[in-house]
């Protein structure tokens, strides 16, 4: 029986972030007493070696396929069915890949707990309709209720083996940001709170525009004076960005986890830079790298890249974002690798 | 014969970093009007392949022994002594080691033009007399003039190899900042001003701090998360030292060339992260290594460590700096380093 008054969290997704995230929460949610010990977590059933996943999980306690090796709280547990894993949820994370979003909101609408609220921990942005949306609109304007954003320098499987490190929760109802807080940070997992959606969610996408150039000085081989110059003036350019088109974007929000910790970890490892730097070593295109490289995963540098020039173009701003532009002239209009610096 | 009113530009220092500065000085004079084409370089003389060096440097046009296989501009005159250097000089540019600065001043007390002011390109603090102080205050009070600050993401040699890279000019003045400005920037190495003397001069410093750090964890292996956020963490407690013991110092310096770029390129290049990770890696103490590993050079981040933890200590503040004081405690305590991040 579900306490009325207890918070009730699950998670709507379980790749290899999600289970990471599903260890900590499942941990964190058996230390407060106005929380329910239970935490389902929706799996997209599949049958591996022959078993359902979700009850191998069950078994188990790990997700053998995702996030094998990492034992998971026996209280998380895997739930095939979307809405039976939302039942009675006060406090749902979103951690799927960004294209299911609209699909698992059209199944969620109407069929919420009243005081449901949301936090997406989804990376990138949605361009489906032309132009920049944040995920975090798309699921409020969906299920009309609050969502608030983690994101930071948490590649999924250091923070599965509780390497310390931070995040960062934006939020506009603090209350909110407090009620996840509490299910997602641990000593391991240092979360901070911020009072800015758009301007930590916006640095979660456009990070891998400045690791596409840090990639391509990778490639020219221009020294760490260059790459830092590259990541400062990426960064300065992010958050004129969002504070351009979004309102109450905070300038501490890029000394947070999310701006200046992720973007490090993202321009000294990640796909965006790796094919980047290849781009300039191999002087092979971008699509052909994306195809060789990172089976069948997509670039989101360059389609971030893009989006933003087209929002740039549309505003008659692309002078006065020559990082982004120039990035985008790299990847786009066949701009020399070597002329990325005399552009900015 | 020097005409009255121009400015005259002269560098105290020809090291590697001297010497890549003088390059560009060099250059930059003869672009403006109302500077003086010529730029006299103070070289401590000493004999090279049985030649003075000052006259390789004016007959070669290339520092042969700090800075070899670079031209220099021919207008840079090298100078073995110190008052003819400054002589008519209206703006000094301090480029030597901080163990030097007070004999220099000694010598040009009351020998300056009366409109003299000065730069120091030095990094790191003077700890002479106990305490941490400011190198351009010790000029600034030896000499009785305005001294701003020029620091950055520079290493000399990819400076002088003219790799695109930025730096900061910390000034009280704006008028002597720009006059400084016009002087040192160039295409590829990017100046900006900001209106902060000691934020500027302390993120030199204390970034050493943080490269001790990060050279820990890198020993440590804990990964790329661990590592942003210990850079992070590293530049919050820069931020807030300098602004707890000095006057003015701005939030916006630490996104400049100086602070978050400068604080990259130390935690990923240089000694002070090589050394500490050999401390975890070996397991031998710091001095061991430094004597092991640095010919002879001092390792700037534990001493500044040292330092800052004096001043913590007299102030009662040890426990307001986590990150500086387990970084002290690993260097001279004898911390396990795998305690540091549960101490910050």
């Amino acid at each position: 029986m579900v306490n009325e008054s207890k918070e009730k969290v699950c998670l709507i997704g379980s790749g290899n972030w999600g289970s990471a995230i599903a260890k900590i929460v499942g941990r964190n949610v058996t230390k407060h007493d106005n929380y329910d010990s239970e935490v389902r977590m929706w799996v997209y059933e599949e049958i591996v070696n022959g078993q359902r996943l979700t009850d191998l999980i069950n078994t188990q306690h790990e997700n053998v396929k995702y996030l094998p090796n990492v034992k998971l709280p026996e209280n998380v547990v895997a739930v095939p069915d979307l809405l039976q894993t939302v039942e009675d949820a006060t406090l749902l994370v979103f951690v799927i890949p960004h294209q299911f979003v609209k699909g698992v909101c059209e199944q969620l609408k109407g069929k919420l707990h009243s005081d449901a609220r949301a936090i997406s921990l989804i990376k990138g942005v949605d361009v489906s309709k032309g132009g920049i949306h944040l995920i975090s609109d798309l699921i409020k304007e969906n299920l009309d209720i609050d969502v608030s954003v983690l994101m930071g320098a948490n590649i999924a499987s250091e923070v599965a083996m509780e390497n310390f490190c931070e995040s960062t929760i934006g939020c506009t109802n603090m209350k909110n940001g407090e009620a996840f807080h509490k299910a997602l940070h641990s000593p391991y997992f240092r979360v901070a709170i911020v009072d800015d959606v758009a301007g930590v969610e916006l640095c979660g996408a456009l990070k891998n525009v400045i690791a596409i150039g840090a990639g391509i000085v990778d490639g020219l081989k221009m020294g760490e004076n260059t790459k830092a110059a590259i990541i400062r003036i990426g960064i300065m350019e992010m958050k004129k960005f969002s504070q351009t088109f979004y309102k109450g974007v905070k300038d501490e929000t890029y000394m947070e986890s999310c701006g200046v910790a992720d973007v490090i970890t993202t321009c000294f490892g990640g796909r965006n830079r790796r094919v980047a730097e290849a781009h300039v070593v191999t002087g092979k295109s971008f699509e052909t790298l994306e195809k060789e490289m990172l089976n069948g995963q997509k670039l989101q540098g360059t389609l971030t890249a893009k989006e933003v020039n087209e929002i740039l173009k549309g505003r008659n701003m692309v002078n006065d974002f020559p990082f982004f532009t120039a990035v985008y002239r790299v990847c786009y209009e066949g701009l020399p690798a070597q002329e990325l610096v005399d552009n900015i």
